[in-house]
């Protein structure tokens, strides 16, 4: 059986295809250049599985895209206080054409020119040459797409040919020290990492890693922190698409960034990444059927940031075995606050008094935080209220042992909880 | 056993506890009087636990968290395009006090007072009495806090004394004929709306009605349709706090919607709804200890809207098991596109070649649309590639077992494929 | 001879007459049932001559046109500092139905609804009644028209079934405790102010005593203060024209200010009043052939605020005699610094020692402070140069002889200083 | 006699020493060494009388009150269309520091530095190189101050060391292609433009020269139309004071315009140019004690645009001599449309009937056009209405004697009417 999910994918452009409004970019002639038929989409889950259609192989400059990703590794590399000496958060609520400076001069958002660069110089240091900077964004690029990229070379030089507003956005930067380097140098720098060449399947893939908490999830790279993503992934939703944020937020509801060169690229936090490439652009600066597939993608797949059936997942206990003295709760799937506030919730309806409760986590591949605290409180309590407590947990999951009042609760072996009870759950 | 969570939340009221920062709203008597000690939060999940603590059942004015409820409702009766003719879901980027009209002279968003009058105008038909528009708001609230709420009549008449800035309000929609009621009757009714008596815990059940797709988790009413949910989510995740909004959407992550009498509301959609009470506001007008709370909720609890960890669910097969020419797929846990894909990807790489394969949904609460087509197809290439198909489906989950191809999938019993070989995932 | 001033107003009515574009307001039906083809001009030179063409007897409401005016009784009886308690003198920048509040909520200047109707409420007292506040108007318009004007009851009644968007301004204001009654009674005096009838030679004899200073040219009635005038003056050309102030004063240099029924009216300070009357506004609320009109007087009479060749006077010596020992200095005209300074110039070129030396000011019909000062100090430094000093002033338009030094400079008589002499000026 | 003038000059300063708020510009360091107790005014008749106090003769750089003049420059060589294709004409609302581009991105007004690089590319043709452009600049000041005018080059250099605001504003003009020039080029020439040195009377003279109609009023010198004299000024006017336009058109009353080297200069069309030194800025970059000082020039010299006293002028009938068959009518000043007016006036008041009228215009200087068309009119007239017509014109002040009907107006001997009769004026 081959998986549907191309033929879908497909189905979309399809939809699309007629599209025929829309201009390509202009300013510069390698843009202008573009094939304006070319169409591909890609869809990359958070397991690593990456699925396209159309001209999926077909690299274009990654252009404005590269922008969240180049603040996530500014984030990265610096911590928050340092980029946000730099840059806002704030939507603009302005063409991409403004200078969009705060009340501090600082630019609004790293998502706006103006901001973009000002964070591009944060990379590898503001005492960085050109030359480093731009292999540092190289190599960094190539690790979230998973294979070498390259710059268009052509691109990057006809940028610089017609480079006037972002020339004048450096010289404006550096009037209000917010960039110590040369203004032309600036531009370099920036033009540089606009230029790198992507195809909707790298940017599918890069997508998917901030929504997968940093981990590269096709090579399993950790590149990002989780908190990283979370914070970019927060300024892509409420600053990624120019203007109408609110309108695509309650229509596409997908956090996102477009480049002039055609591409759009989405992401679902926890669940995947997508992207689609076709040069025509609307009046926004956004590809004119880019913006319909994804509006395909949202509605005909249910992908939708504040869709309320996204998260409604399996039950964290997945049985429960237990005979006269003995009982075991097996647990399964990440446990987060609201998995281990369901887990908690059925503990405390059930009458185990006196007798040896294990929780069995082997089936449980992560915790975050609160979910570990919580869980080691429930065991505290069950301890507290008579009972005699123990994991199993062959992998460590839980990593540390200690509960609140210092004590280790014991590990316990799978087969010292071999029951044959009946599965107690429904 | 006793959840830890009432404990959890009692520690977030004491780390903001002695934030005494802020003032208690003047501008009317009734609300100037208020206990500025007062402190309260409560947590609905969206299986319909309540916990909370502080003054929980202290009421107050629910202000303006009525607003985005009073969309929701205005979409449900009317539709999204009716509810667009007289208000738009962009943000405002300002004060709570200016008019905020969009060039078109509607409202720019329904969460500014502006947008909530001419939303309030809406319910009940536009020809509605003041009488039966805010019997209709009555019964409609009570339904979602699951208790018949009262209005604070000393509130209502204090607020109609001081009401000229909502006047000014109603009389500019009337002049732009986003109105057509009396300009008065429409501020006694929206004035009515706003006194509606309130507690933490009824906020919070009230927002994880919205986190449910619509259904209140307590009391199992369906009171509202899932899309509807998720545009009203949408429009408090882009407009909910005046200003700051990426600000928040990065530190918080809680889409939300304060109240002039202290109240606070966030829901996470498809988990969880939360709120807090502290009369002290901010310059923004915000509850000062309410915000510090959400913080806490935020980065102790791990809920943020776009925590990458939030959604990372338990794998959607159970469990397999097969001999020579049987195959059953244990499925578990609402199917919707990212657990489709993943069942899509694990069935392709079996080896199922001219053997009867059975999906076993017995333990799958829900599909969505996209998750149902998906799940149909793959059983429709597993036919074509040989293999007898059945679904395993007692409860009839599935409703309708129609393939694309015309054909109908067959009911299994699970019985018939009572195997006792391994469970071959892990 | 007849004077071809009506003639050459006539022929910018036709000139203008073919302008069909625009529309008749038409919010209320009086104003829309107008007649679009009326079409009047008057001038009123500040000597209180009157002219007009076309239907210069058609009567319509004052409208907009009688803020600046109310905004100068306000100065009158209240003194500046009281008037900008509640409004500014700042351009709005934008069009005539936002609200324009500044940031301290006074409405910016007086010449919008929001500070006309902020004006309005300080005549007669802010606790006057509306109807004794609405006969002083009365009275004070029909001194400024120099006959007794009435209210069109009509356009006052359908005005007041049509003010949402100035109840919505008067609630505003009353928010920002701008204005203290009620809000009802506020719009029914600013109403009643709009709909007093006047036609343009009206309005050309209003603006003419604006430009003489506060005195009726043609009554001779001192109405208003020079420095109310002066003030009322800036504000007008300010703020006069709601937008594209900076291409009025380039274009036409007249500061003016329009009404919703078609009246246009212009001063230039010192020299006339203009108006003009033609329903049809364009999209600024303008008068279209109006607009048209201005542009004509402007660049065809040369009335411009920057030409330079406007104040280009007559010398304000009219002749001098003189023998051995005696020398008369004939001035002539208004003696302000311009002038003055052009006496003392002259006057510090003459030959002029040990000698009697007379000022004739006998056809000087005024002095302003700058000019009564500075002669008054040439004849002080005439005589510490060694001359005999006098004035010849029968009218005693010096008004006060006494020098810097405490001493008085005599009167002389025109005949003492009989001389057969050459008039030695040129 | 000395004219008291200077000593009122110096009593201003006096007046406004003790104003020590303010700082000096800092932002290069040749601003920032200036003395910042240097003081001194100066003013200049339309006549080319020049007075000055204090520091009278200390060289300041122009800095942006080179604006007016440039754009001046531009109007007269290439007219107002070609200007106004890269630059508007209304105020910005903003302060000097930001792009202030229109909707159409031409800078709004030519006195923001936007504006100012735009114009200052059209000098010399936009081809010129950077030295020829300097050197027709150069040429131009020098014949508007009356002597050679050097470029601080410390001053200039330094300027382009701190250039990056106006390279921005430089490559954000070529982006929008108002200019062609290469952005650093731009730069060099407006930078050069700013560094001209100048003293407080040249600015005076200068000032005086725009009064004047664009004649230099001590040279003699026609540099400047009065069209193009009469917009630059209503563009100081509207635009000239960054912010606070209109209470400065309240306060003052003179249209002025200001350098960051603490320059300020004014012009009272028809009347004088004025100018100030001192080097402390308030925070709208103004000079703190000129900013005083024109406040005092308004209220005690009573110089002020508004000001209804500036142009009542001597009446322009200086007398009437007539028997029983000859009239004379002897005119004095300049006839413009109200001196033509009141002229018309009185004659139309004569009782003529039958007998030989001259007008006497040798004491007239000068006529604008519609004066002369409005005289000619009214010979007309005089002769239709039975009397024989003729002027007094030794000098051909009238230039052109044909009338309307196609006759022409005889030339009069003074002699021939030599009557011996009474003025009959008053």
């Amino acid at each position: 059986m081959k998986t549907p999910i191309p033929y879908y994918l497909g189905q979309i452009l399809e939809s699309v295809r007629d599209e025929d409004g829309g201009e390509v970019a202009e300013y510069i002639p390698e843009l202008a250049n573009a094939d304006p038929d070319k169409l591909a989409v890609a869809l990359c889950s958070s397991t690593g599985h990456v699925y396209s259609a159309g001209d999926a192989e077909h690299e274009f400059s990654i252009q404005s895209i590269s922008k969240p990703f180049v603040y996530a590794l500014a984030l990265q590399e610096l911590g928050l206080d340092a980029v946000r000496d730099v840059v806002g958060m704030e939507p603009s609520g302005e063409a991409f054409n403004e200078l969009s400076l705060g009340r501090d001069y600082r630019p609004v958002n790293p998502l706006i020119n103006a901001g973009a660069i000002a964070v591009n110089q944060l990379i590898n240091g503001v005492d960085s040459s050109v030359e480093d900077r731009n292999a540092r964004l190289n190599e960094y690029f190539s690790r979230l797409a998973g294979r070498d990229l390259s710059v268009d070379a052509g691109v990057a030089d006809s940028e610089l040919n017609h480079a006037d507003r972002n020339l004048s956005l450096a010289h404006m930067l550096r009037n209000y020290d917010i960039i110590k380097d040369d203004a032309h140098d600036a531009v370099l720098s920036y033009t540089h990492q606009c230029a790198i060449r992507v195809d909707v399947r790298d940017l599918a893939v890069m997508s998917a890693t901030l929504a997968n908490g940093g981990r590269q999830p096709v090579t399993g790279d950790k590149i990002l922190d989780a908190d990283v993503c979370r914070l970019t992934l927060a300024v892509m939703s409420s600053c990624g698409m120019y203007d109408g944020a609110g309108r695509w937020m309650a229509e596409v509801g997908i956090p996102a960034k477009s480049g002039v060169a055609g591409g759009l690229l989405g992401t679902l936090p926890g669940q995947l990444g997508v992207a689609t490439f076709s040069p025509r652009l609307n009046e926004s600066g956004n590809s004119v059927r880019g913006v319909e597939a994804f509006k395909l993608l949202s509605s005909d797949m249910g992908l939708h940031l504040m869709s309320t059936d996204n998260r409604v997942g399996t039950h964290p206990i997945r049985s429960k075995e237990e005979d006269e003295d003995h009982a075991v709760i097996h647990l399964q799937g990440h446990i987060n606050f609201s998995a281990a506030e369901a887990i908690l919730y059925e503990l405390q309806g059930y009458d185990l008094d006196a007798c040896r409760v294990a929780l069995d986590i082997s089936q449980v591949p992560s915790l975050n935080r609160v979910g570990r605290r919580m869980l080691k409180e429930g065991l505290r309590r069950l301890r507290e209220g008579g009972n005699e407590i123990a994991v199993i947990d062959p992998d460590g999951t839980l990593t540390d042992r200690e509960l609140s009042d210092g004590t280790v609760v014991p590990l316990a072996d799978a087969e010292d909880y071999h029951i044959n009870g009946e599965d107690v759950r429904d």
